[in-house]
């Protein structure tokens, strides 16, 4: 098996770089060799959670081709939204929770899109139909990624399967997900910095 | 739920034809409320297929707009393969094993793809994840699809998940697969036929 990148979205959200995360730890658990990058620096969001939970940030890439023949997309398909050369590489997995749209492929490949609320959601049910454990740290990670893309359950795009998905990782991770949220939305809007400034 | 009407590609194989009742048996154990329709008249094979299994024909449509607001396709996603209107309705889930092109929606859907032999395998799995039982009847129409995509297991389509799924498939419909498929492929070819008249 060839090594694969796997990654999120140009300017990426929470969503983007802890779905690449996950995913790519549930398929190296499946025998794939795979690494997490990103396609842009994390924002002030994604940094609190990262800083949190001690997750080192992910390797930024400009292009793709220059390292692997193929890759994996996670939290969106749109080639417009992915990595610069995605037509100079094999795409064998997407795993999605958006519309698609100005995507295709020469072969077959997994894809794996429902529409819920966060992308990570997703991939809590694939670790659950794989019998794959999620670690704490990853868990508390996709937790925030959920939090993020709903607004702590809050956004209309919220469904049932991202409320179970937040209690589940949330006594895996052993963290209050309300008291966490707020924590976290708030340093996502930077709130917090600028009131130390005033 | 509105009811939606669940089909596979113009011109259907025995898999289009199957795939769409297995799905549409599925999503109604789920919820929904679906009819399993298809783009054309069934073939030879899949006609000795559904006498076989006492199954009856899946009613033929020409349009859908004119019936339903939304549609799933199986066994296809491109729009060239798949009912005449499909611009003009909402495609809200798709269960197929081809690759990606001329496909696009506005909103996002339930997309699940796999690289696997026939179509049959991917909703095999699917029921195991929802831990809804397959009836005999339909294990064996769906057992028939996988014989007739891989070609009886040996085309360089054919992977073990197809493999795993006709064992288990022969079990619940307890039928011997060696001997069945050689007279559904035969069929197929209308070698049967053609004896006859000799
Ligand atoms: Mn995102
Ligand atoms: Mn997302
Ligand atoms: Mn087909
Ligand atoms: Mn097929």
């Amino acid at each position: 098996m060839s090594k694969e990148l796997v990654f999120g979205h140009q300017n990426p959200d929470t969503d983007a770089i802890v779905a690449a995360k996950a995913f790519s730890y549930l398929q190296n658990k499946l025998g794939y060799d795979t690494e997490a990058v990103a396609l842009g620096n994390p924002n002030p969001e994604t940094n609190f959670v990262l800083n949190y939970f001690d997750e080192p940030t992910p390797r930024v890439i400009k292009t793709a081709s220059n390292e692997v023949d193929s890759v994996m997309l996670v939290d969106h398909n749109e080639f417009q939204q992915s990595v610069s050369d995605i037509k100079d590489v094999t795409i064998t997995h997407v795993v999605d929770h958006h519309r698609i749209s100005n995507f295709q492929t020469e072969q077959p490949l997994f894809y794996r899109a429902e529409p819920l609320g966060c992308c990570s959601t997703v991939i809590v049910k694939m670790f659950d139909e794989n019998k794959i454990e999620i670690p704490a740290q990853l868990a508390g990670l996709m937790l925030s990624a959920i939090i993020s893309d709903t607004l702590l359950l809050k956004s209309p795009t919220t469904t049932d399967q991202d409320k179970i998905a937040v209690k589940t990782l949330a006594e895996i991770a052993d963290i209050d997900y309300e008291k966490y949220g707020i924590e976290m939305l708030k340093a996502g809007t930077n709130v917090a910095a600028k009131s130390d400034q005033e």
